[in-house]
């Protein structure tokens, strides 16, 4: 398939890089100033050698990119909340354009989903949106091919910065303040880490697997979230003498979304440790089925949309 | 989809049953000695009490399920191996027809895997298998989404029966034959439990997860396999000693295929346990996905059926 990959972050990088060990070239690339455009397959290593160079990819008006000749659409521009875009109007140019869309961005599939669905009907292309939803993990193609509708509930880990700081207070005694600093030397918290402390990054995520489960209808409003910050160190330390712990669990259901610390068994599943995710899919018919993985990183989650462009070629 | 369902056992039945929650009817029915056939669908219910009471499934011919205006064949008689008949030939005799093939049997792909993969080519319907590894864990479309070539090994306790073996002998300290029998009297280990505790079982899905990342080559044959038997309940004391215990593990790469009992850490991902399984799938860019779920069981296997079904319906 010829890929149009917009954004030029950790995960668009790494789609353009891995595109072709997967058979896919990529006819386009745009970051939020400039874009790289070739019918014939952009070079990629010298895209992103510019890049990396912390020089635009290209020359081109990243507007030029919409009337490239692509088949899929990369969204993977930064997430964005409310309105979602300008990730929401990418998406639906490519659908207008009866081409496809996947979407590493959570933004669209959280916050307008309803109205994606509405577009991808009335349109010769589908939308695809494995990388949102807990980087590696095969999440979102796992309920499909169940069928969403034996799918009863989806609990789980899905934020890894969250996840690391818990378990590293956990393991060292220390209190927030310190392991979150420890976590942004490391580049497993950002220099603002609002969204992955408060519960938010989490919350886009089960929000997008209510959608699922209930064709829609769900946005992040509707999620009831708490995060991490507030958590002491003494939490832990009571919760270990109990033989458990401390992890930011959600749940999505066709009921609702919540987001928030729960005391979970040490060594039971959701204990996963570090920046691991894990999901508990609940069905109907087939019990309990765990996924875990990796749950962010450019590697890892490009190759989630590449899945995902897999998926689409076989239509 | 119109499914013809060959092997009135577990599986067999549950599919049955299932299939028209997931969309699809099933036109016959075939146990090792009659068949009920209607192409407008058969009598789910009535197809099923009678088997159930002990009678056949119908009145019919097993051999003129051949005949019928199906789409999909459902392959659930027993795993047989070496020729892997009938199984390999009611397979056979599908995609020479140019219809689907969905196997819940593991004989044919462990045993004759290059030969289905030559049929499959010169037809026009297509094999699937999922159900034959690791009963409702997705396992094989994860490594097909990842793509095999993307997939360096799998590893993991594929077996419920020899695991839930040794899960008990180290929880209640009792020896190998005491809880065999407590298994039997469950239902978890068969009359005759051989292919569970020698390690066949385990090893015909590791050998066909080495066919489908290496793209055949393997057969049982090729496996070099180790059963629990001959555990002493003393080997489970010293390992607990150690914070570890024991799990028949098993193995697949391009390079080969191992089962054998191995000492794992006691808390560790690998020590699943009862009668639940886990994959590891080491892949190159996305670090190791865990699979785990019920890994055997009549509905629990119909899901990987139907979800199989479900994926041909796309194509």
């Amino acid at each position: 398939m010829k890929l149009a990959v917009l954004g030029a972050g950790d995960v668009g990088r790494s789609v353009t890089d891995l595109a072709g060990e997967y058979g896919h070239d990529v006819v386009a690339l745009a970051d939020s100033s400039s874009a790289v455009i070739d019918p014939a397959g952009i070079d990629v290593e010298r895209a992103l050698e510019r890049k990396v160079g912390g020089d635009p990819v290209g020359t081109a008006d990243p507007e030029s990119v919409f009337d490239a000749d692509y088949d899929v659409l990369v969204e993977a521009t930064p997430t964005t909340l409310d309105d979602a875009e300008p990730g929401f109007s990418h998406v639906r140019r490519a659908l207008e354009a009866d081409r496809h869309a996947v979407l590493a961005n959570k933004g669209p599939v959280a916050e307008r989903y309803d109205e994606l669905r509405t577009l991808a009907a009335d349109s010769r292309g589908s939308i695809r949106f494995e990388a949102t939803v807990g980087g590696a993990i095969p999440i979102l193609s796992t309920i499909e091919d169940e069928t969403p509708q034996a799918v009863t509930a989806v609990r789980g880990v899905l934020n890894g910065t969250a996840n690391f700081i818990l378990t590293r207070m956990a393991a060292e005694g220390l209190d927030y303040e310190h392991v979150l600093a420890e976590a942004q030397d490391l580049g497993v918290a950002e220099a603002d880490p609002t969204f992955d402390v408060d519960g938010t990054d989490a919350a886009l995520k089960f929000v997008i697997l209510a959608n699922v489960l209930a064709d829609g209808g769900f946005s992040l409003s509707d999620a009831t979230v708490e995060g991490i910050q507030n958590i002491p160190g003494s939490a832990l330390d009571l919760a270990a003498e109990d033989g458990r712990t401390i992890r930011l669990i959600g749940e999505a259901s066709r009921e609702g979304v919540r987001v928030g610390p729960r005391l979970v068994p040490e060594n039971g599943a959701l204990a996963v440790t570090g920046t691991r995710n894990i999901v508990q899919i609940e069905t109907k018919h087939a019990g309990s089925l765990h996924n875990s993985g990796r749950g962010a990183g450019g590697p890892e989650t490009a190759t989630a949309v590449l899945s995902d462009v897999g998926r689409l070629a076989e239509l």
